[in-house]
């Protein structure tokens, strides 16, 4: 018997039916307008995930506690979003459909429709919480309907006025913006609307969508549209511990480009926002 | 008629005659005592500022509602400071000369002193806002009078005592402190004293000079001498908006060094400053 | 009347009527595989282009002396591949109906599909020669009909056997060489056929496209595959100038990825190898 | 007589004999787990000190006015702990055997406990100050009892309970909170309980002892294990301030792995942690 | 069943039992004297493997005609070498005794040792091919016996005299040349000799030990101790075909520290070398 | 007494006295035109030195065995060119009144000025040999007479026709190639002509002034203006053992810039040729 083995994010196992929540990456930029990279952000994240603890002084709990599985990456095709979104779509059923949750690394924020897709099948009163610097409320960009500045307005054709909960959006075209205050909860560049999210939405199936260039660039240069002016560390990781109050069916972290941040720090943040997903997540299944 | 175009900042016009505001890039950085790079500056911005939208939510203004002219970049002698700031002294007489507000991007700190040169001769009562984590106090430096260590210095040889009202300064050397003690307006390292300085200066025609280095390291790495301990972005663009209320007759935005942040998060933040500062200037002019 | 100036590629000037080659930038990259950022290609090595003369020693030739124009760059719809290539194609029909040769800066090698398609409507009796790393002649890639490696697979749908003469190839699948062996000219990984392929081309309009990574990644390695075992820069200057010899009415050089190379030597390299085919092209036009 | 000399920390002396500080480089980082490369701290921080004036405004105080000798960098075998740790012991024992401050440049934080052994043998009873995002109180990391996570695990088991104050702390498995929370003050993650340390150790020698991962990546992503959540740069210094009321016998300054920050903010932030420090312990000596 | 997958080299199997070869990665690097981080090769070249072809159309042979198992990455505590060099001596003797080929991906070049130990322990007359920069033959190196600079001395303490070939050898210590000229066939710096190795080991079983720096640095930028003057890729890929003939039962590949390159071409070349390494080896198997 | 030390030239010392050849460097790119950063190459080189062996093995001879001073850096006033000049010439003057060699370190080519000035007042006959991939001929560069692209220019206008021997040269304007064919010996891009130099010059005191960017790019990106085609390493070294045969008085290695190679092959090449240099030069003055 070989000791050597194969890396997995935080050395979690490769389980899948004893799962309660099942990691996979969607390594997809293809419609990044600006720097593309993204798609290696799944890889580089479960190789340095090997430099942070798996237990979280914060939340006094530990990722060797529960059961969680790495199931990979998807292969996508590039250049051809429709057909990509398809196998997101296909990969987040499934799990779903052996109720276990999906958490999916992206990618650029595009990938998240397929999941949005597939969750809102099951759950027709899907909600949305959507963390971002941008709105991506355009309903198209560059003369494209699919794309990654248009994820929302795409969720919302499906799931209608008044699910979607955006938050540390400061970024997007005046339009957006004017959509925004008929269509969406577009909150303020802060958390502090985030209770009232909290309490409007105990009884709905929640997917949450974390797009981290929510984060200032201080905290997370390494994506592909740094825009200044965003929420520090500490909100982003108080946020996380009061969504785990509400029933999340299925999440994402998402544009992490890891190649423009050569310190790691980046990466090692998203592997940090991670850690504690999954830890509020589990807890949560567990209670 | 061929559909590809020219790379402007925030895709902005090319007609001089029409605009209020004319920027254009004075890439120099000879004197640069540490790392130079400075002379990149401006070409960087205008290739990212691609991936910056032209409205602002926090102002709900929009570039594309404004006359601003691109004018390129000036052609500037290396190893020749004195040629250099006449170059740049010529190209902001004739901008001022048609009535429109010069916004140079440096480039090192010292090309500010050509746009002072020539607006002081237009304008002899002019007073400068000077944002720096330098004091740039200098009577000489490594045995020059003309340097980026020394461009306030020579400023204040220009506009004399209480003309000078310098934000963010938290190094130098000790005579440079004791210097500004008596002849100029060192506020410490905020912006508490911005509304004295703006209500001081209510009738005169001020020029306002922008070394990026006054934001802390962390928003802001790429330039020459980073120094910990600066300001947060959220306060330099409240004190953007602040200083809308004074008669803004120039300004630059200077030391951004691109390739020493390969993220490109201290190219976007110098765009986004760019960005609100052309905007708060815009609407100034309007009312 | 202001000094300061737009860039262009070797500060060649923007009158396209008097030109007899045009530029452009078709910044695409939305099918690259493996690590995508050849959409830099342009505005970089037109920002670069200040460090290389414009006069030739080898070649005792000057872009000085010609007329040749910057067009800037087209807006491309990242992730519809389609239509970008639409883009491309009415660009390539406006230029060549103008009576002026195209010469197109990629982005992916996808682009030239672009350009062929274009000249091949208005020269029915076209050929291409390709410099490459790789085949470029899967059915598909991913799934996708529409992708980089595939362009002279779709070039030759076009075509048809024997209009494809391949340098430098030194990676592919199996079954790629297998259809080389039977549709295209498959040379070796050298230029010793190129006089062959000369004499064979005569009297053919021809379309040159070049792939930067033929070359062996030490002088290239900013691009998305280096791929070891390439030529050398100073075959591929030769190569350059007997070229000159055919009647080349389009052509391309792509696949540069700028922010791979930290050092510049790969732009400076595309750069080179822009000014030796713009010197090439002149010379012939002239004569 | 020539002009030209040798850089050192901040261009303060050689001179042995006159110094009341003494700072020397241990570059050695064998045992670090995840990414290599503080071994480059000195010689990097030494050659970039030049970027960083040696007056404080903060403190008013400039290095100039003090005897301050920089004794070059130790060669360190690496592969080999024991030995290292050795070479640090002698030389720390030598330097304080001439009534001396020890300033040791690390290194990977493994270092310190070289100095901590020579120290304890002259003050027995003496106390340690940990700034660290990491408990480093690991019993053995990958078999190693050696190791950069065990430094402070195993000067507990010279200096025993109650003697290690430890700030910033945010990362650590289980078990090593729960041992600080027996045998060590394991404080917040902030400076809250910096007076107490400092009221109860006020006729103490103590041994200052600096991870520079204590700050958030924000401020410094320049380290091989970067942990989101840390203190600020403001906060830092001001703790440094406060130390100053304390008998330092020796410090150390760890864990700046200047190649992860190609912006040198990182080096820059180590170089002015230095200088304070200096400035702090030379004022404290004067007193 | 979930379409998502994790990354091996070359999307080889993972099947043990069925393989003819077997790869694992050595991530050790304590005893680096200059600039670590071999320690990334084998994650990221399993990462990279991705943009290259598995059919060699050198050799008309493809890697998913064969049986390759990737058996991941051993986990070896940094700063003890004696303990690292067991964990890998015993991997390698599971392998050898399950009658497979082991190929060691470094790592730094003592990692070798460990597979030397174990494959001399089975094969009493090994003998060894190496390939590098540096004689590797320091009694001691910083006072370290087991050291990367020594690892063909040690070789040789198991061996003795004539057991080691070296080519490409071009830096070491006078005395190193000296011993190499008394007891190892230090061959010119190429290939010249490897016909004679051949013919001379005809009947021998064979350690292949790749130091990649034997490249030169234009070729191979990505390591430690980047040294002028090496061979060029085609004589190495040629002398890889060549050695083919041998009885090679072991073999590694070493010394390449991605993050010294950032265009990705080092570690393209190290993926090349592992792929017609297998190749070779597989085709050799068969016969 | 301390074991640390200071860091020199592959650990040459400090003795002025005793020495035959001093390094000194000039840490001067004021009218660099492109992209500066060769100030940082004499620091960077003297702390990557200790990645290279002392001995050579194509020479059989070692450093330790010769006088060998390192005198540290000047420092040198950015901006001003003539000054700048002042000071070198000064350095130069001294060492060669002292009957010792003078190896100077760049910065940009334009120092070699000063060396040339304080020579040629010493030796009226001097000529130069000057290997570069650029003429250096220009009458002024954007304005400036003094600039690093006229140095050879500048040399010419002391020396007179016929002195100054140029190899390598494969970049310049027209007008410059014109102006050496009538006054300089203008050699053929390769060193095919180092003999006919030699036997010409056998009785006179010769400057050697080293461009590194006479390499290729490959070998040397780590440059100012990296320009394709130069010669290769093997050559390099070739020439510089040709070149032992004349009588050298004083030399330089400049255009280092390595920040644009952070693999540090460019500080490694230039360390290679600075000991081959060393050891040729010292071999000579023993014979």
């Amino acid at each position: 018997m070989l000791k050597s083995k194969h890396t997995t994010f935080f050395d979690c196992g490769l389980d899948y039916q004893a799962a309660d929540i099942v990691i996979f990456g969607a390594p997809f930029d293809s419609t990044t307008s600006f720097r593309p990279g993204t798609r290696m952000a799944a890889a580089t994240m479960r190789l340095e995930s090997f430099g942070l603890e798996t237990y979280s002084p914060d939340l006094d709990l530990d990722l060797a506690d529960y059961n969680i599985c790495d199931a990979g990456d998807l292969e996508l095709p590039f250049g051809n979003s429709e057909q990509a979104l398809d196998l997101i779509a296909e990969q987040v059923s499934q799990i779903a459909a052996d109720h276990k949750i999906p958490l999916m690394i992206g990618g650029e924020h595009l990938v998240s429709l397929g999941a949005i897709r597939a969750l809102h099948l099951k759950y027709p009163d899907l909600a949305i919480i959507h963390f971002d610097a941008h709105t991506d409320l355009r309903e198209a960009y560059l003369g494209q309907s699919l794309s990654h500045a248009s994820v929302m307005r795409l969720a919302w054709q499906l799931l209608g006025d008044g699910r979607i909960w955006q938050f540390g959006i400061r970024s997007g075209e005046r339009h957006e913006f004017e959509f925004a205050a008929k269509h969406t909860h577009l909150c303020a560049n802060n958390f502090d609307d985030l209770a009232l999210a909290i309490a409007q939405n105990q009884n709905r199936p929640i997917y949450l969508s974390i797009d981290l260039d929510i984060l200032d660039p201080s905290f997370f240069p390494g994506t592909g549209t740094p825009e200044a002016g965003g929420v520090c560390v500490h909100s982003l990781f108080a946020a996380l511990k009061d969504l785990s109050k509400l029933n999340i069916i299925g999440c994402d972290i998402n544009e992490l480009a890891p190649n423009y941040d050569l310190s790691g720090a980046s990466t090692a943040v998203a592997n940090k926002v991670l850690r504690e997903l999954l830890l509020n997540l589990s807890k949560n299944k567990e209670d």
